[in-house]
């Protein structure tokens, strides 16, 4: 992997920022902030690291699914939906991620081949791959 | 752990979707709607994965070093800079996610034990924590 990093280059780098916890903003000077709270404070207007989590996942999985989509001379026709749901286990607090794939007018087969492929393309869906919570699946 | 799955209890669930693949909008119904673009075209205004991800994961590890601060009677101090990277390496595209903690006010050693903490803690961490691309680490 150090090997595979050395001979790789940078396309593209970016800085975020949190100083405040839950009950504040996040940031990346001068580009994007966002107001966040407890989810479970729901009187308290801002998003979360769950939401922020699923807009991360559903945009770079379905932007995966488009460059297949282009490279198959087919228009973007799919969707992506990220539930994201934070549990109490006895191994403390958890993030459970599925992402459900819909791609309309392809076969189930040919469709199912494009997720896998993307699963294996996107960057974010590599990061959380190591992980039990993390699942993919197709859906009409 | 499908044992321990079963024996949680959600405190909090969510829906992000996105139809639109890099450039266009990602959002929850009703509450947040993100401009997306492609970040290797600054021309066209959005956030993207990269920032996405590192909101949640810098809010998220604050998250969690707050409480840490609170359990051991200490005022919120803690600030998370988290660093993105999108390189392009043998294995495609890939994103490099470096979690940089600050700590005033505590020893070094007292930081890195919570930093150390935090790490274990944060659901977005653990979700991350199977990945070779991701690292913590505690900046002065």
């Amino acid at each position: 992997m150090l090997t595979d990093i050395a001979k790789a280059y940078t396309l593209y780098e970016t800085d975020v920022y949190n100083q405040d916890g839950i009950q504040g903003y996040a940031y990346v000077p001068h580009e994007i902030s966002v107001a966040v709270s407890d989810p479970q404070k729901s009187d308290i207007p801002g998003t979360n690291p769950e939401q922020l989590l699923g807009l991360a996942l559903s945009t770079c999985f379905n932007a995966t699914l488009q460059a297949i989509e282009s490279e198959q001379g087919l228009e973007h026709r799919a969707s992506v939906n990220v539930h994201v749901k934070m549990i109490k286990a006895n191994t403390g607090l958890e993030f459970l991620v599925q992402a459900r794939v819909n791609i309309p007018g392809v076969s189930q087969a040919h469709a199912q081949e494009m997720v896998n492929q993307a699963e294996k393309r996107c960057p974010v869906s590599k990061l959380l791959s190591g992980s039990p919570n993390y699942s993919v699946e197709l859906v009409n």
